[in-house]
């Protein structure tokens, strides 16, 4: 009877009932008025997620599609790039910008640690031709749960012309991220992380400034073409069969936002971010992230000396049905991650950390059990109570 | 975001994906091939969890309709019959063989309690011209938690001819109830309890001396009168229009049943219980039934003095979407019962207890935060590890 799990990875995240119906309603022609009003409404709704009016795009793909168009319209080949890496999905901007061809500039940032606006900053004051075209940065880093300082970021570009090129695939909807206001070019999001969805479906925001780069781009490409997504969406379309029922989902996921407001959801977000960091330090354990760059969206917390992490993970899975992620690249083996993006109550995550106390003495590692569990109640009383 | 909640009624009981998946299949002609085999297929395996080779009907009803059924059936007005209550559905079978015109001794068991075998055997001694044509009593009593001695009453029966009619509708396939070897001979069921069903069907077993006392029953009848359900079976069908897709659902409930186990599926309802009974005991709170006697589907716990059933029932639905019960008829404003029954994740009672203590807290109970969650949590390191 294992079907109904505690699902907390940093994405595909819980997909709410109310979304699952949606999900499951028949086709409709996406060539005709039915599918031109869900594509129109779930446009608009993300576009205030977005907080932006630049054109939102819809693409039928993961979020590293997303990030492929964003290498493959606004890069031509020998542009020079920064890419600022603070963790595994960093690193995949940068294996796309060396595929197209890109002279990449690549700030290796240690895992675990945010990016610091003054390297980017410097960066271009050194550019005197500004030459650089683009800097491509995570706002938060799925793998080592850390979001990154856009907002200053975006300050340090000032005003060199480099698109700044941001994806935001797990942290758009679960940490604040003003499009417009910040000046952000082009931003990547995703379906199955805050907007509560199945995957398949990634989103691409393009403003003036990015669209007059990408119109003279001269890559081949083909379904990642965004001035054939931008003209198609004019007439309610897209320029190839999209993902229908995952449409659904997300136009439903947006109303659902929409009802409880953005303001409340981030802020929900960060009050489960705090709990799970407040049982970590009961229990003695270390999350990966300081708190002034934690992730709203995931926790990494480092497993205990000598334990691995399929001590951790797998008992969680197999013993609870409850789904945690382990490490990526280099932290592979070394921590182990509580995703609490999107759809979940924070009763959730106090069973996953009842669990979690549980496989950790098992284990071997000292604990009162229990002790994680009371820190997160204590703060949970004073914020329901 | 409401619409996910830790769903711990005594019934309705949550009901698992797959078989909602498996209600909503298309409707099939309940006169036709598809659906004889559905029945047939269920009722199958309906007769291995009663542990019965004896008939069990299908009827399109919840279970107070199988209650009326099991009455209806097998009372004449007239009739002396012995309806041993200990609870809120106890009473109901009082009612129902009033109705029908019943000359009832009623046995009123404080709530709280079993039925004492000896009181059984005492009146079928002192019934020296065997008038008692019936004997009516729960299995396990909803409204107070408690689990009768249902071998040791059929026991007492001895070799009087009252049949002995029960209501397991919430215990069957949580606790063991062994129709044929216990000499069972009208039992009832229903779809939304341990069958992780949704409601809307119950189940009748008749053996053959409740048949021949059927056969001479002179009510008027027409939904209710199972010979013509015994009928219409042996053709793969029921006589009025069933409920298909629930017939569908617990089709499905079925195979998962079989795939777990009727043994280790009641073992871990005893579990689930104990685990609630401890939460209990370490946050100073009294369970209304004695260990012997509690109910592995469900745990009635009275509320601290002074405190009313709404500052715990409805805060843990309003601030934490889970769901359990109030009390009923005597003891209701002096009680709450949290449902451990059906389909569940023990960490959903860990979740549910972990709230509780914050609402008893809030309430102005004096505990620990955690005490009963960490109570919880040693039974399952030692059971899952």
């Amino acid at each position: 009877m294992a079907e109904t799990q505690i699902f907390l990875l940093p994405g595909p995240t819980q997909v709410p009932p109310r979304i699952l119906r949606a999900g499951s309603a028949p086709m409709v022609n996406h060539r005709g008025p039915e599918f031109k009003a869900i594509l129109t409404e779930m446009t608009a709704n993300v576009k205030k997620v977005y907080q932006t009016q630049n054109d939102v795009l819809t693409l039928t793909c993961s979020g590293s599609g997303g990030l492929e168009a964003s290498v493959a319209n606004f890069v031509n080949p020998g542009d020079k790039v920064i890419v600022a890496s603070i963790g595994n999905f960093g690193e995949r901007f940068r294996d796309l910008a060396i595929l197209y061809g890109a002279e990449v500039d690549y700030i290796g940032i240690p895992w675990g640690k945010p990016l610091d606006p003054q390297i980017i900053a410097d960066k271009l004051k050194a550019d005197i031709n500004q030459e650089i075209k683009a800097i491509f940065f995570q706002h938060n880093e799925t793998s080592t749960g850390i979001l990154n300082p856009v907002k200053e970021i975006a300050e340090a570009r000032g005003s060199h012309p480099a698109l700044l090129v941001v994806d935001s695939i797990s942290g758009m909807g679960a940490a604040e991220l003003k499009t417009d206001e910040w000046g952000l070019d082009v931003v990547i999001a995703g379906s199955q992380k805050a907007f509560m969805s199945p995957p398949g479906v990634a989103f691409i925001s393009v403003n003036e400034r990015a669209w007059e780069v990408q119109a003279k781009n001269k890559n081949v490409k083909y379904y990642f073409d965004l001035a054939k997504a931008k003209k198609s969406l004019a007439d309610g379309q897209t320029p190839y069969t999209p993902a229908v029922a995952t449409i659904y989902s997300i136009t439903e996921a947006l109303r659902m936002m929409m009802e409880t407001g953005l303001e409340a959801i981030i802020a929900e977000h960060y009050f489960r971010r705090d709990t799970v960091r407040a049982a970590a330090a009961a229990l003695g354990l270390e999350c990966v992230a300081k708190e002034k760059y934690a992730s709203p969206a995931v926790t990494a917390i480092y497993l205990p000396e000598g334990m691995t992490q399929q001590q951790i993970v797998k008992p969680l899975r197999e013993k609870f049905n409850t789904v945690v992620a382990g490490g990526q690249g280099q932290l592979k083996g070394k921590i182990f991650r509580i995703g609490h993006l999107g759809y979940l109550n924070i009763l959730d995550l106090v069973a996953a950390v009842s669990a979690l106390e549980i496989c950790l003495l098992d284990a071997g590692y000292k604990l009162e059990l229990g002790t994680g569990v009371a820190a997160m109640q204590k703060m949970i009383y004073k914020q329901y109570c």
